[in-house]
């Protein structure tokens, strides 16, 4: 599946570019620029392959995959004072990002045979979970679990990708219909800022 | 083992409705709330699972349980505003999850055939690591660590039934004794406060 | 290989001591100072067991490192208060414990055959990995990401290790003169202060 990869590199460094400018942005050396990089790129596939028990992990089976997003890194350290300007691309690969990761950490799960719902599942661990342990190594909530809709696309485009192959809709056309509608409706979320419901939190008073 | 089966939905139930309600006090959307449930509920079982190497996974083996978690995220998001008069409640429930899960964990932990010191200690990963993963999330460091006999009445729930199994005991009453005596530890040790020594730490140089 | 397994008890001793003064330091009790004591020693090995699928993960199969990192916490809060004055000889001992570890994690990675940056990278992850999950439990961002020559240390040693096994130096030299060498560049750094490049981090502007 040719096109998805090709994807999947260009999302993997972008990925890496901004996991490398948010650890530049924390005072991170160069080394930890490049790890949160590499860990944003990946980290997502590599949750989904330890949890799902599918081994050997991506990036394991295919380290050339560590140049891309290594190699990104440091490209992003030595031309980030410009990068801003780039800002609206790179929101646009991410959101490409997210459903291509999707689509793949699905394609993994039916590889498994697990499921649909694990499937679902392992496409939006796949898409989400790269920004998550970013966030957690750069010690804040991470932003996936407070606000706009990004779980809720990868869940969209899961959803839609399976239920597709089980209308037996031929396999490429899934991908490429999955691809198009996830990307779309990330952009209208962007665009028009929608959100799911969250909650005056602090007026609730906790159980433990 | 019907009961301990029955015991781990409700306590998985309460599990992740408490994780919901710390998800709703960040702040987090719905999403959030309903993962931080889910990891808070199934978090500990995962650990277990992927620490021993023991595939698939529970709630990958058995999708039905994050229909569950998931629920009782959603049921939690309506109804939290109210929750908090079902305080004792909850804090009992979780204790009897929290002797639950020990003890299921250690059955994992003999089932792969561990050393009886990885059996008390895999039950005692199922206890605590779901609390420990939703603190990570929350960005604080895990209460756990902190205070209360939490980790020790895991810690003895596990020692006690596995001493009781190598005493022969039969396996049906170990498990009835196990759940019966943590639990009342665990009653006690809130009811007195019990906590484990800490230390003046500021006090206290670093070695870094 | 004795003399490596040697430095490696010592080295997860060590690292266990260090572990512990910085969770009484953070006013963790007995249990959380067990706790982080025992992630610094022996999480690096557990993250590379698990990225590789390398089953059972090290402690499991030898729970007596547990005794190890357990009895050298509980220790450490009974002499706490009087062991800054070892601080260097705790330096040097965590500086031959982060090349031990290297060197193991990349011996692990030739037994499972991997790609040889995967076998650099497995001894990194053991070097590195075990103060990385300290600190993503002590709620701060890890320090290996931030500052002084440590990762690159493990860099350095593993590549100098796989190479010197590339050229098809025997492997018990090799193991000494990677011990040596790793050991004497992170003696230096941490004597003339060197560190990687950073970079002011605030003037960058996000992406996200």
């Amino acid at each position: 599946m040719t096109l998805l990869h090709t994807i999947y590199l260009i999302a993997i460094t972008a990925e890496a570019m901004s996991g490398a400018i948010m650890g530049m942005r924390r005072g991170m050396d160069l080394f930890g620029i490049c790890m949160l990089g590499t860990v944003t790129a990946l980290g997502g596939g590599t949750a989904r392959d330890i949890l799902l028990g599918h081994y050997p992990v991506g990036w394991i089976a295919n380290p050339e995959y560590l140049s891309f997003t290594i190699g990104a890194a440091i490209v992003t350290a030595m031309i980030a004072r410009h990068m801003h300007h780039l800002r609206q691309i790179f929101l646009l690969v991410d959101g490409l990002g997210l459903v291509a990761f999707t689509v793949i950490g699905c394609g993994v799960g039916l590889e498994m045979e697990a499921h649909p719902s694990i499937v679902v599942l392992a496409g939006v661990i796949t898409g989400i979970f790269g920004g998550l342990l970013r966030d957690i190594l750069c010690n804040q909530v991470p932003l996936v679990m407070q606000r706009e809709l990004y779980a809720t696309v990868a869940l969209f485009t899961g959803v839609f990708y399976v239920g597709m192959l089980w209308l037996e809709v031929n396999s490429s056309l899934a991908t490429l219909l999955a691809l198009g509608s996830g990307f779309l409706f990330r952009v209208l979320a962007m665009t028009f800022g929608w959100k799911l419901p969250d909650f005056q939190g602090k007026e609730i008073r906790g159980l433990d």
